[in-house]
């Protein structure tokens, strides 16, 4: 027995997926009682080694992998938005499963595919769409079942945990960025990754599964773009270090949700989660606190994941069944809207050296409810210093409307200030 | 639509999925599909609240529990060797399916109680036997199905890594074990804990899923009970954090397994698992390294991975079908032996302070080939010294009889010498 596979995209992860199912066809046949057989793979740019794939199985055309009555399984693997949702619907359409490593065609359409994959009853798969090599989602479907979950935060992004690794170093930011490009973490448009927007995408699908709730837009998002190699230091020198945190808080009022850089206690493990690595912790009613970690991205960690939802739908297939539910209550848990979610708080202004700085600074904050843990003037050159101020704990949009008016008075600040919440993540955590 | 289960045990874990059960049967209907119903349950001593189970449901008798034709599912949480079998074997042999939380029943038997399921075409789940809250056997069976594994390593038992964080703290050995006692981590008789028996048991139960392999006997296992605190306060002089390593290595030769308190690095994550956590490094060919950390036991945290099973069975039972296998291919890994392991050790003999001491162990040492990285004496009372020695990497079964030998030489030391391997676990590793 044997069951067909349509690939549409043979890149960095395609590539790699088809690798696998060669490679290791004959583990992989014991492993899911069926032969897995690629009947149709397109490609974009690069044709895949004939070896690989002949003539007969590869195309240029979406709609032949998508069409062909062989193919009982698609797996999409072009990224973007617009091309992938296609192939993703169309092969629902006609009742086929499909697997996706997709995050953003998730975050934007994903009511609408997982829908869809009811209605047909097909088998939907995306355990490479978030934290590549780290099995979570499998985890929250199939394992986490009697949890319930209050708590998730972790790194969900490669690429900006690099850039940090470097800058913590003291590389600036835009060599760190050139960096990754050269390593080909970053893309030549590195906008989703250091916006903060692939973390996000990754924090709507992990909320959705671990609160039950359809997939929820409009996470706040902050990226990296505004923080110097100085902002590293000075954190480090209050005992804290800077990481990109997705951050999900299951409370009364609602679902609270952040991706924004943040200053997170030195000793803490996700401070030591170095370069490419992704950490995901989470905290259940029975099972406590949990992490994992593990390669957040790459062809092969991501294409590895690909073929377990490969097999694992594929035995559901030969089974004649879909054991592969996804659990959404139907009603939005509302997000708790990000001015009113409270923490202290690290903020950064570049200012002139001179009499009266930090008590003009100190009152706007006074005047906006906020008391301060303690102020730090660092000297960056000839006139110009950096007050540090670090917040007791405060409602984000008082901190926000305070710095804001500090960068509009006039003469005071050189430019936007950066604001970053400081996380002590496990003590004083409700 | 309901599934009958029958649960054997209803003690620390048993209790708590009795309570799950009841308390989220709601969440677990819609994630499962269909009702789950406990038909009958069996104690030992302390009968579960009659809320909870009422009277026609409860039992002493195991028999009730596997011969209730309404139980299609049966829960063994009895532990123990003997008992657990017949109750597994029982159920198995009638066609129904099983779950169980029992390490040493599987590490004893498992071999027959595969064989035994393969036959009856019924399900076996056992996530809830290693590691408590984290789903590493699930994501072995199902995750990871495209990898080849080379590397694992952990800390697999809470009892002793919760004894060992007390004695980092200067607690003496016998302390950190009466505290252990106290909290509930360790039995009346701790010997599975302290003697490595039950890490053991667990790294068994790993490598017959990481390596496709029959399950291994005879692991060899070192306990902490030689160890002192001022052992693990050397060790931290020299860098080093003491924990009890499950190691597993894939070579030509075969499979390297042990379970010995182990220098790790103080730098490296593991040496950062605090108290009754668990945690686990594997490394596959395309995932990389990816590592797992959470509770390694207590009733809650085990209960919620038994609930886990019961739905994924639930659910292919619905469908009329398993689609739960194990793999293993049928012929056995051969180990290499313990003499063959090779590593740097850290050695420590209590030996009286006189000219030549060092002298005399060091030429025994010298005379099994072994080359040393550092010695240093350590002063523990008046006339006694601590003579600590950093060896380079060298072959166990040298260093065990060169050892063993100066124990058994006159007057040089007093009692057993620990010997401890040091492993980098990262760097220089194969």
């Amino acid at each position: 027995l044997s069951i067909g596979i349509g690939i549409a995209g043979t890149g960095e992860v395609g590539g790699e997926v088809v690798r696998i199912l060669r490679q290791k066809s004959g583990l992989l046949m014991q492993r899911c009682g069926v032969e897995l057989e690629i009947v149709k793979a397109s490609y974009r740019s690069r044709r895949p080694p004939p070896d690989l794939l002949p003539d007969e199985v590869i195309t240029t055309s979406l709609d032949e992998v998508v069409e062909d009555p062989r193919a009982q399984i698609v797996v999409e693997l072009l990224g973007g938005i617009d091309d992938a949702y296609r192939v993703i619907t169309g092969a629902l359409q006609r009742g086929k499963s499909v697997i996706t490593a997709n995050k953003a065609v998730l975050a934007a359409h994903g009511g609408l595919i997982f829908a869809r994959a009811r209605e047909s009853g097909a088998a939907l798969g995306f355990e490479a769409a978030v934290a590549g090599a780290i099995p979570i989602i499998s985890s929250l479907r199939n394992s986490f079942v009697a949890e319930t979950f209050h708590r998730f935060y972790g790194i969900l992004n490669g690429t900006t945990n690099f850039m940090l690794s470097r800058m913590q170093e003291g590389m600036p930011y835009s060599e760190a960025l050139r960096l990754a490009q050269e390593k080909g973490y970053a893309e030549a448009d590195p906008s989703l990754d250091v916006e903060g927007t692939d973390a996000a995408q990754k924090l709507a699908l992990l909320s959705s599964l671990l609160f039950n709730t359809p997939i929820p837009p409009n996470v706040f998002t902050q990226g990296i773009t505004d923080l110097t190699e100085n902002d590293i230091r000075y954190a480090s020198d209050l005992g804290y270090t800077v990481k990109l945190i997705a951050s999900a808080r299951r409370l009364d009022e609602g679902l609270e949700l952040s991706v924004r850089p943040t200053l997170i206690p030195s000793g803490h493990e996700l401070a030591h989660i170095q370069n490419e690595y992704n950490a995901l912790f989470i905290k259940g009613d029975n099972i406590g606190q949990s992490m994992f970690y593990g390669l957040g991205a790459g062809g092969r960690p991501t294409a590895s994941m690909v073929v377990s939802d490969l097999v694992r739908v594929a035995r559901s297939l030969e089974k004649g069944t879909s054991s592969f539910p996804v659990f959404f209550n139907s009603e939005m848990i509302p997000l708790v809207p990000i001015e009113e979610h409270r923490s202290p708080f690290y903020l950064r202004f570049g200012v002139m050296d001179q009499v009266g700085i930090l008590a003009k600074i100190s009152t706007i904050l006074a005047e906006h409810g906020i008391s301060l843990s303690g102020a730090w003037a660092k000297t960056v050159s000839n006139n110009v210093i950096s007050l540090v101020v670090a917040t007791h704990q405060t409602r984000s949009g008082d901190v926000y409307q305070a710095v804001k008016k500090i960068d509009a008075s006039e003469g005071l600040t050189s430019g936007s200030s950066p604001v970053l919440p400081i996380n002590d993540l496990r003590n004083g955590e409700k």
